[in-house]
């Protein structure tokens, strides 16, 4: 088999799981006499929430797994490496459906926001926190007898409080009502970045496949972490690069980050490098919902040439990656889990 | 000491742990190097959403485990004991934050909504999380080395998917924008009450003494939820009577759940019991927000009596709460739990 058709199989097999978890949890529901209707609720959530995503998260806890144990993994190893994979899909779920109200978005992934769907509204608060809560159904049914139990619950639990403190950040940093350029700053755009990207997205599936594979050396944590949130800044200065300069078509969303008022590296890399005439503008064009103030918004960018910075950070950003990852102790933790991660991410268009 | 002034002493201790949780939690954060903003707003979430309420879930913790142990608890027995009656605070502002914003409800507890605060708004989705978190950073740093950690976590995650089952419940019978009274029926109104209010209100306090207790044995975890789950009935029940003819200012709201198209008690009783014409008009005047629609339904609550009915079915359930307690073993947990419960809620007032 090609690399490209066992990557190809690898989702199919990742993605024939998922019916099969959202039986598991209405099963859950139906035993307690539930009436049909609002089971039927969830499962339109579940499926429109945690389906038409890329699925990089969750495919990583099986490829890291793989890559952990030499390609030697039962049958039974393969499917809780999914399952762990999904509970990362429900988590992000968890998130987006919240985030979209908070940032009062209108499609995502292609599609309307779950909020913005005919009759559900402020139900997407409660039906965030379901998603979340499967997360834990999921993890009590397939892994309440391994050792690793508590740390599998601890570490949802951790990667969650985490993201919510990047969110309230960003959230507080940026309040959509309220422009004020100075509480930018590149310091803090990096701090957001960790919190409410990084952790969820790059360190957890990994940790998740680490525990699964009996690591229990904390070092091995650390060190995986310490790869693996740069890399996860990265990740999200592209998403912000993608937000402006993507293909909306592409990326399946259009960016709304200059209306929005949101802290992305563009402007703060603009920040750094205006004339007191373009900050002057920036202040009264950045955060309004109009096009022509996103207009002048976009071409102090491109006056400033922050496409090139970009394109310039990329480089750099490559390369001090693949320094960190020849650093590091290979008896601790392979290194092929973080190349792997590499090739994924960078100079992706979407 | 008289009864009354050892209860202030309870409340007063109780209170007191309260300052040291959330400093226990402002500190994890600023150790992450956190913008002391940030730490602030997380500060004056949890004092608004936390405080100010009765605390009587919380306060179970500490009064089931005085019973269950014969008032035999060391100063740690104690302490743990009121960690875990704040964790429930905590999970009740959780919900509570939610609810609200997705009641499109403007006071609680006698302040503003969170939502409704300055500055906050949908904020407060990603709030409501934050305060979900603390509850497990909490068991966490104070139950880890317990026997029962896990069934303490776990507890907390089962619950916490009931309650959310029941909002989901109460929040697709009864939107907000569309009413149609047909949808109601009084067993429905039943699996509402149980699941939005009863898990987490009487059967969690309660059955996180037993586990602080030493209780492993399931029979007896169920014969608590046999009892707590009417007698949670009763109070949701009684909350809805309060919700249209409780004192505003003694009950700390101003109700509107006719006009926010509420499956209640009333309205069921009302249903059951309505001529042709009368249902005519409560088609026409339920979940309207005009004050006359409003006057419109009270009235036909009047003309039916069901003030009168809400004191008979209070008389009923009082003796048949009454006769299941008599009928307990008491040798799986002790009669008295029940007893302090059912003098604490019955003919309450606020
Ligand atoms: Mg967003
Ligand atoms: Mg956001
Ligand atoms: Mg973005
Ligand atoms: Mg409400
Ligand atoms: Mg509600
Ligand atoms: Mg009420």
């Amino acid at each position: 088999m090609s690399s490209q058709e066992s990557k190809a199989q690898t989702v199919k097999d990742f993605m024939e799981v998922f019916p099969d978890l959202v039986e598991e949890f209405l099963r859950e529901v139906r035993t307690r006499n539930f009436p049909e209707e609002a089971v039927q609720w969830i499962k339109k959530s579940f499926d429109h929430n945690i389906q038409g995503g890329k699925m990089n998260r969750g495919l990583s806890v099986v490829d890291t797994l793989k890559i952990l144990q030499n390609d030697q993994l039962t049958a039974e190893e393969l499917f809780k490496s999914r399952v762990l994979g999904w509970c990362i899909e429900w988590l992000q779920a968890f998130f987006l459906v919240a985030d979209d109200i908070m940032d009062a978005s209108i499609t995502r992934r292609g599609n309307p926001c779950w909020y913005k769907m005919e009759g559900v509204g402020m139900i997407a608060i409660n039906d965030s926190f379901i998603l979340e809560s499967a997360i834990y159904f999921f993890l009590k049914k397939y892994f309440r007898q391994d050792s690793y139990y508590v740390d599998l619950v601890e570490l949802f639990h951790e990667i969650t409080l985490e993201t919510e403190l990047g969110q309230l950040l960003d959230l507080t940093t940026a309040p959509e009502d309220h422009v004020d350029l100075s509480k930018f700053s590149i310091e803090k755009h990096r701090f957001i970045v960790l919190y409410k990207t990084a952790f969820y997205s790059f360190y957890l599936p990994v940790a998740l496949a680490m525990h699964m594979a009996g690591i229990k050396n904390e070092k091995a944590f650390k060190a995986a972490k310490d790869i693996l949130l740069p890399l996860g800044e990265y990740f999200q200065i592209q998403d912000d690069y993608l937000d402006c300069y993507g293909d909306p078509e592409v990326i399946g969303k259009i960016g709304t980050d200059i209306e929005d008022n949101k802290c992305s590296w563009l402007i703060n890399q603009a920040l750094a490098k205006v004339s007191p005439e373009q900050r002057k503008l920036l202040d009264e064009n950045y955060g309004r919902k109009n096009p022509k103030n996103v207009a002048v918004v976009k071409q102090i960018y491109k006056d400033l040439e922050i496409e090139k910075l970009y394109k310039e950070y990329e480089e750099q950003s490559y390369s001090r990656l693949n320094d960190l990852i020849l650093q590091l102790d290979d008896s601790l933790i392979k290194r092929q889990v973080f190349y792997t991660f590499m090739d994924r991410i960078y100079k992706r268009t979407k």
